[in-house]
């Protein structure tokens, strides 16, 4: 119990943290199709001209331009078809003077042809062909490297995968290339009193709450979570998750377990399965004032307090920051809206106050009404469309005062 | 060829489609852990109480309100403890007057009790407890139903499930529900000098940027792609696949195959496969005139052109909303930033077009760059962090102007 009697800011504990581990994102080599919103961890260089070839970038007759000079409306020129190419072929030909062959949309411009007369421009009897317009060099091809040369950085490490840049890695023919790996979280209930969803309730028990949310909360952080289920609040049983967890995983979150009463075990437990152990126990915050931070085996475990509410709040402020930057992603700035407040929120002075906060939208203004139903509501927090951070030194945030509200995402506003 | 003299606007072409088609989500049924990120098709309406039972709130004694009215600091009144009730347990005691039992944060509120003392407001030395601070009835409990009765709706269909939203599901206990099932899309790439990323590029040939970029697009609309691979422009083997789409999926989405030349096949081919075929041929837009919209067997074809970055601009405009309207997911605005034009776009009288842009940040301002390498370029878009919509009337846009640019997700801003 002693250690709650020193709380630290949200500052503190990564401070406390990031002296005994340092989040460094993994590497991985991933096939194009697992890519989809990771981020590259190399840059990408192209080993192929795109195109590889000289391409026709319409339909018509690939000519020799200067064949084509002073051809008009009123007076074509008459050029000799000496072949059809096909998109995907390669036709040795060679193009000579006063000849042409007909050619695809992308398809190799033959030796000897130096532009494309559209289709449009041209009409054809037999093997004479009438060109009406005249081609400069080049026109109406894309040429050979035009679009990547051979060698060109075309991604830089760091980039996020989205649809274009996988387009731009599947234009270089590159199936193969490396990212960063999603972190591995292990996700541990702990409460004696917990069963999980689907199970029948028993008499003095609840449905765990934080497994599953916790589970999608590092999803969208980009974690791979993996729950390894519910910790009776009994030594044995949790030492065995939380091994379990250091073992498989890059970082371990467990949620209850830490409140500072009889049930109090975990950082106990924690302290016993290596050093440091436990760093910090008890956060300045509220919703969160439970939670503690320990490193073991080189592993940061994040002790996230039982209450719903609260594990989530915490898990958004303290971990969800880590475990981005773990995946190599951009941390994600929630997005933001003035209101006016409803209610009035009084909150204690040297305390964080995260306050949930429904968004209401009255003719052109938004109303930002406290939900505040307690930290074990998660009822209340579905219904939040965001946060109020109200900071250490302010009590009272009047009604009618202007405030900035966090957006969750997904959330509906209005 | 002649349906592509008259082209339509994007809006003409959703009005054509949606007369043959009425995009309609599917609901099914998924396990908690599956639906993240998914929309609810059902309102969901509680059958437990939560707390299902009185909870301690804090660690403490068990107790009779009225036997600790009048109890102070100076002044404390003893209490005989007749148990201890941890979290997870259901005691059968009863507590009588001027008895209490130690009672766990989160266990059940003996019959008898009615209110609980805080552990830090006690004192115990063997059976006897001290209590310093009288309790209110009700006080440091979370009554039966205080946070959810049985028999309330607690989310509404319609709402996007968040961690919040999952954590109440499992907080009833609910295991399955019904959610809108993601659309399945089929993914077909068109085009004889096509070749999968990975493979050897023989003479003629070129990567398929398409397949890919396309199907993780699908991904982030809430769609399930399915790359069914590469069609030559050859009438069987574009039909064989096509086929296999309108058989498996909801939804088909093919590029390439549909310019209006020698290689434009698709449209015949779809034509071929039932009514009532293709409605739309050609679009008024910049990049994107090569799209047609058909519909088969009650289900939609999207043909889009084989040029990826109009494949892609043209998927974003038409197609990814009515993914997410088939998933049941709200229309994601994009972001929009205000910027000025950094060089002057030149665009047609007649068309509309769609300039992709790079964001450049200097002093507070920002500058919108075009990126103008042709339609074809997909690294032009991959550099690029949203685009400008010209609208058709509009031939030049000047330098210096204020533009609205609308961003991609993921984009990289500054």
């Amino acid at each position: 119990m002693s250690s709650f009697l020193r709380v630290a800011t949200i500052e503190e504990a990564r401070a406390a943290l990031e002296k005994r581990w340092r989040p460094r994102p993994r590497e991985v080599e991933v096939p194009l199709d697992e890519a989809a919103g990771r981020v590259l961890a190399e840059d990408v260089v192209s080993s192929i001209d795109v195109p590889p070839f000289d391409r026709a970038a319409f339909d018509g007759y690939a000519v020799r331009a200067a064949d084509t000079f002073g051809a008009g409306e009123e007076s074509p020129i008459e050029l000799i078809q000496v072949g059809n190419v096909r998109a995907g072929e390669w036709l040795k030909i060679k193009i000579g003077r006063r000849q042409c062959a007909k050619i695809d949309t992308g398809a190799p411009v033959p030796r000897g042809a130096n532009a494309v007369v559209m289709l449009e421009h041209s009409t054809a009897r037999a093997k004479v062909v009438r060109v009406f317009r005249a081609v400069a060099p080049g026109e109406n091809i894309a040429k050979r490297g035009s679009e990547i040369k051979c060698g060109t950085k075309v991604l830089k490490a760091g980039k996020m995968i989205n649809p274009q840049t996988l387009g731009t890695i599947a234009a270089i023919g590159r199936k193969y290339f490396k990212i960063y790996s999603p972190p591995k979280v292990a996700v541990v209930s702990s409460g004696v009193e917990l069963v999980a969803a689907g199970s029948q309730l028993k008499r003095g028990k609840i449905y765990d709450v934080n497994g599953p949310a916790i589970c999608q909360a590092v999803e969208l952080c980009g974690g791979e979570a993996s729950y390894l289920g519910i910790a009776r609040d009994e030594p044995r049983s949790l030492a065995t998750l939380l091994k379990r967890g250091l073992t498989t995983c890059d970082v371990v979150v467990l949620s209850g377990g830490s409140s500072a009463g009889a049930g109090d075990i975990a950082p106990s437990v924690v302290n016993g399965l290596g050093n440091p152990g436990v760093l910090v126990h008890g956060l300045a915050l509220r919703p969160g004032k439970p939670t503690f931070v320990a490193v073991v085996q080189g592993k940061p475990i994040f002790g996230l307090p039982g209450y719903p509410v609260s594990a989530l709040m915490v898990f958004y402020q303290l971990v969800a920051p880590y475990l981005r930057r773990l995946g190599g992603l951009p941390q994600a700035e929630r997005a933001r809206v003035r209101a006016q407040l409803a209610s009035k929120i009084l909150s204690a002075r040297g305390r964080r106050e995260l306050v949930p906060v429904k968004l209401v939208q009255k003719r052109q203004k938004f109303y930002a009404e406290p939900l505040l139903k307690g930290s074990g509501a998660i009822t209340s927090l579905s219904l939040a469309d965001g946060y109020i951070d109200v900071p250490l030194e302010r009590e009272i945030v009047e009604e009618g005062e202007a405030v900035e509200v966090i957006l969750f995402g997904g959330g509906r506003v209005g």
